[in-house]
């Protein structure tokens, strides 16, 4: 491939320059970190399983009429997507109390919440990614109320899709995170869910038995990462093509 | 005094059974406290200023036509005030980053904030009051939207009066926390503001030399807490009566 400008490299992924202008490549590395980046790992193959996911998230998304950054996926690890201007907050939409909710509040994790919940963190790995109030993001001119508005919109359409969508392969989304970012058409501007939505940013439950598919099988050493990935992929029916390994020659007859 | 019912004690104050029904007796203790009770100690005086305190700022409010609680100082250290249901959110505006928003959102203390900004903390000793959005607190009923409409409004008159009646003796308002509370006339329904305005509750600095005069004399320690609040009120000209010391004969000449 030809050489290309490396954008920004994140925990998680990197940014090339893209074909196009206006587009930009997500490469999805096998680096995993939770807790502020204080922990770290690679774990094989996560990169390749989010790359897909993502995919298949974001294409279900677009044919609903959820506007996301994603064009087309490359490759096993990389993805084609608009350049947005991303707006500096972690939307998470939370359906039932887990993680940093359930311990700020007191609630006790696996507590279904009264409605889905949403919360704005300001994306600043400095600070920890702290919660805030809608009113510090108008009063810091992080997002106007319009912006706000129709963050909140996306934030429960994108509930709506993925929680169905799961629920039909008998697992819970307990909540995810998304990122939104502006793109222009002439004048008019307008959001867009971008960055990605895999595992790494959703808590996932299997309905039964309560195993957690998710990152926090990383976060909390509950096993093995790829697997509980790989779980997610094979129930959705998205399956990474692997990539041939070495044949044994095979003895006919 | 005749005996009365204790109906709560809290960290800087006792509530009394008052003489009428839906009133109670607001006493305050010399207790201070700091970083959730963490840190401790007794300020002879510091509860005689701020019921003189309190009482000042809440007697100015209701003349201004923002509802308070305070019906009247009792004696050095009690005040009658209506009994309201208390709704469980600390209400902070601020002016000037100092604190905690200074430090959750990296923003230098003393930095004046784009316009003021009003938060509400969740009132739970155990969770450490957290920051809340208004999303939690409908999400979780702890007040409603017309509540906190109504919230906001009344911080914000209170940030204008205070803020007016501080720079008129050289003090710049940083910022403040105030309680409030539901009464019912009959069937109706109103918030009035509750609890303390004292330089427990605000953060005062001299404009001139930036010399702090509220709490954080204490939680910092910063030299006499007694000194500051005296000083607080005595440029408003709020100095509480002395109880007559030991008088030594006089020798008349
Ligand atoms: N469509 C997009 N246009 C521009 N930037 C994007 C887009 N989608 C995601 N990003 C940004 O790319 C980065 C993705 O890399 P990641 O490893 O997740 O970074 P981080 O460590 O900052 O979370 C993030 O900073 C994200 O905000
Ligand atoms: N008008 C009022 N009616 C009922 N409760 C009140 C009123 N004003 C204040 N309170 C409550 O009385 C208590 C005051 O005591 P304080 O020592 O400040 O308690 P805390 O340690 O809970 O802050 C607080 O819990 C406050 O919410
Ligand atoms: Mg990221
Ligand atoms: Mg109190």
């Amino acid at each position: 491939m030809a050489r290309r400008k490396k954008v920004y490299e994140g925990k998680a992924k990197i940014l090339y320059e893209g074909p196009e202008p206006g587009t930009l490549v997500q490469y999805f590395k096998d680096d995993a970190t939770a807790f502020n980046a204080e922990k770290r790992a690679t774990v094989e193959g996560k990169g390749v399983l989010n790359n897909r996911l993502s995919e298949f998230f974001m294409t279900g998304l677009n044919t609903i009429g959820v506007p996301t950054h994603f064009i087309k996926r490359i490759n096993m690890r990389e993805q084609l997507i608009r350049a947005v201007e991303i707006i500096p907050l972690e939307v998470v939409v939370r359906n039932v109390a887990a993680g940093s909710i359930a311990k700020r509040l007191g609630i006790e994790e696996g507590t279904p919440l009264p409605r889905p919940i949403i919360e704005f963190y300001f994306k600043d790995d400095a600070l920890g990614d702290p919660l805030v109030a809608e009113e510090h993001i108008l009063a810091f001119g992080w997002a106007t109320q319009q912006d706000l508005d129709d963050m909140v919109s996306l934030g429960l359409r994108v509930n709506d899709f993925l929680s169905g969508l799961f629920l039909g392969v008998g697992i819970k989304l307990v909540d995810f995170k998304i990122e939104i970012g502006r793109i222009w058409d002439g004048d008019y501007m307008r959001l867009i869910v971008a960055d990605e939505i895999s595992p790494d940013s959703c808590r996932l439950w299997d309905i039964e038995t309560g195993q957690k598919l998710d990152k926090d099988v990383f976060r909390r050493d509950l096993g093995d990462l790829a697997d509980a990935y790989t779980e997610v992929a094979r129930r959705l029916g998205v399956m990474p093509q692997r990539e041939p390994g070495p044949t044994k020659p095979t003895l006919i007859n």
